[in-house]
């Protein structure tokens, strides 16, 4: 089969794949901060004001002078006025001078004078004003400083960030209550194959429902860009550039899911060399599944040819288009989430190729980070359920000959 | 501090919590498959026809009786003639005789009289009819079976599955276009802290901006739930209790987010228990963060006190509020997922207490699944940014007195 001449490695394909990738997406949205979980920052962010922005406590005790309290300890404890109690959300209005100390809860705001916090377990109150101290404590001890947290000015969330809760609370505290995200890579998603069907329709006998468009839409999805479908293409090479060429003008990347036989996958290659330069970069990879992928660049746009079993198009969608919406998105790396487990059986693999393996994880027993067994999930038929039953992908190096059973292994999660 | 007096083991914790709720939420919304990722099914999905429904190719090659390619290999090739070539998406309109073949495409219907398929390139065309084949096939070899992928009637998704991408292609490639899946959980969320301020207003000295609220809203949100905002109530009992009684009563889980005194954490276990039996079930956890969290159930809902600073609240945020929200939409349980690293540096721990560190990976390299350091993050603040600069949580074992320098460890993403 000429059209697999040369099988390149997975991670070499993606690199010359990612490497023709130069543009990303410039325009921005600016919306509510609570409303950005899953978005990609568009610009830095600086902290317009110190966090915190006054001395707070980090313990419930008595705010001292430090000096006051050396040379305290269980035999001979420091004895202070007791001046006040620091109120919850204000400024108090008093200040500690030498021998003086004031009640404190955690997060108030600490006296002038004060530079510590003796935590009430290390205190007694022998009088009404009386505080006895048991144990010295330091300069600043118990003492969050102003800025401490953030300073003022400085950046406290890169461009290409992942808003997460922790994110989205952070910048929160500091009042910034709208931010710039990019835009959701847009995704064109075209199917072809004669016997591909719309699932709404009745297959007849040689006919089965188009899969691939609704999985890659659900990945796009998931991956924070936004599918557009254009609908299933007859197996004709006019009408399948028409198509690609209107979704390469609308889109940031377009999939092109070509039918499972052998000539719509040429099809796909030549529609992909007449959209651009430099047109096809790779054409099959050595993986399994996913041999017959091909990948491509049109005018600075990724275009990518995935074959038609959906097994192969999910995965290899995690493998190449999923790291082309988070280029887009001018995302930081941000590690895959995999799971440790122990292999159930012997795997073999062909050595020189890449294999991925749906395999089910079973816990065993119920701690939040448990420890998993791997079971590989067979089947001839590479149809979608064999994924649908998987928890994840299981890599075997193209190295290796196969994995062993009891081997640990790390499962990337789908 | 009688309030501590006995700290349970979050797991221990955790399983007291999950075994109070025995409600499960019994509302389901029909939607558009499509539109279903991230959601979780109401109800077992049955196939209503065979997949595939027509016996299918999965290569390229030619159709054939097995019997007629026995015997042949490279030195002896069976001689075939060719009588068709099996159109895309349609039923052929020939069958194939004793001595008969027709070449087939992958995803190609089986003529009738065919029962297996040999590869191109065990073949040769000598002429235009004539069809050399150079390897046997076994009857069914290259071939699925009619329900071979899933069977008519059989259960493709339980009830409690999550729908990822494989399994929405899976279920339009049955032409089930529309799935009931369970209502998102209700999430009521209240601050406390007289110190605590709305973030569109500017602090005063003494006023910190509500975090908890946002952090806890976006994990609800991530985790398949809807978070409902209460706002922020002043540190008063009857305040308190009466935006608790009315967000119980609205949502299926209730959290109270405690102003950072021991006061204010106090009367929320107040109010906890008087909202409904048997009210507080844990009142302090031996972990770090989180030690003060309260664990409660009011006639069979959920209602936790979290503490109020910000990593603490979001960090037991996991550990708690996450499976709540995974019972109440009786999600079957999945892998967390997780990271494998090397820890950089010692990591001291108190013997007896879980601790949860956050940790920066530091990826060794690009491939998909990299190899990573884990990089603890100090910093006596606890601060929100603490936990926005971190990739994941690293658990202490509460039997370990620490971890050492490049030890593997499993991180949870965060």
């Amino acid at each position: 089969m000429p059209e697999f001449l040369t099988l390149l490695p997975p991670d070499q394909a993606r690199s010359v794949l990612l490497s023709h990738l130069l543009q990303t997406i410039a325009d921005f949205e600016l919306i509510d901060t609570p409303a950005s979980l899953g978005r990609i920052l568009a610009e830095d962010i600086t902290a317009p004001q110190p966090l915190p922005d006054f001395q707070r406590s980090t313990v419930d005790g008595y705010a001292v002078r430090a000096a006051d309290t050396f040379g305290a300890g269980d035999s001979l404890p420091a004895y202070l006025n007791l001046v006040g109690e620091v109120p919850m959300g204000d400024a108090p209005a008093f200040e500690i001078r030498p021998g003086h100390c004031a009640l404190i809860h955690t997060g108030g705001m600490l006296p002038n004078g004060a530079d510590a916090v003796v935590m009430l377990e290390y205190t007694q109150r022998p009088g009404p004003a009386e505080i006895e101290i048991f144990r010295a404590v330091a300069d600043g001890e118990n003492v969050i400083h102003v800025g401490e947290d953030v300073a003022q000015g400085q950046v406290v969330q890169a461009k290409g960030s992942l808003m997460r809760p922790a994110e989205i609370g952070g910048l929160m505290a500091l009042g910034i209550l709208k931010v710039k995200v990019v835009r959701r890579a847009r995704v064109g998603l075209i199917s072809t194959g004669d016997e591909v069907i719309d699932p709404a329709q009745s297959p007849r006998p040689g006919q089965v429902r188009d899969v691939n468009s609704f999985t890659l839409a659900a990945l796009v999805e998931k991956s924070g860009g936004s599918p557009m479908i254009y609908g299933l293409i007859s197996d004709n090479f006019e009408a399948l550039k028409n198509a690609a060429a209107q979704s390469l003008s609308e889109c940031d990347a377009v999939i092109i899911t070509a039918g499972s036989s052998a000539s719509t996958r040429d099809m796909t290659a030549e529609v992909i060399r007449s959209l651009g330069a430099p047109g096809v970069l790779v054409h099959g990879i050595n993986t399994r599944p996913g041999k017959p992928t091909i990948l491509g660049v049109c005018d600075g746009k990724a275009v990518i040819g995935l074959p038609g079993n959906p097994v192969s198009a999910l995965v290899n969608g995690y493998l190449f288009l999923v790291p082309v919406i988070e280029k887009l998105l001018g995302a930081l790396p941000k590690p895959k989430a995999t799971v440790l487990a122990r292999l159930t059986i012997n795997l073999p693999s062909q050595a020189g190729r890449e294999d991925w393996w749906p395999v089910k994880l079973i816990a065993k027993h119920e701690h939040l980070i448990a420890t998993y067994d791997a079971d590989p999930i067979f089947g001839k038929s590479n149809l979608i359920f064999t994924l649908a039953s998987a928890d994840g992908l299981l890599r075997i190096d193209p190295d290796a000959t196969g994995l062993s059973v009891g081997e640990q292994v790390e499962v990337l999660l789908i």
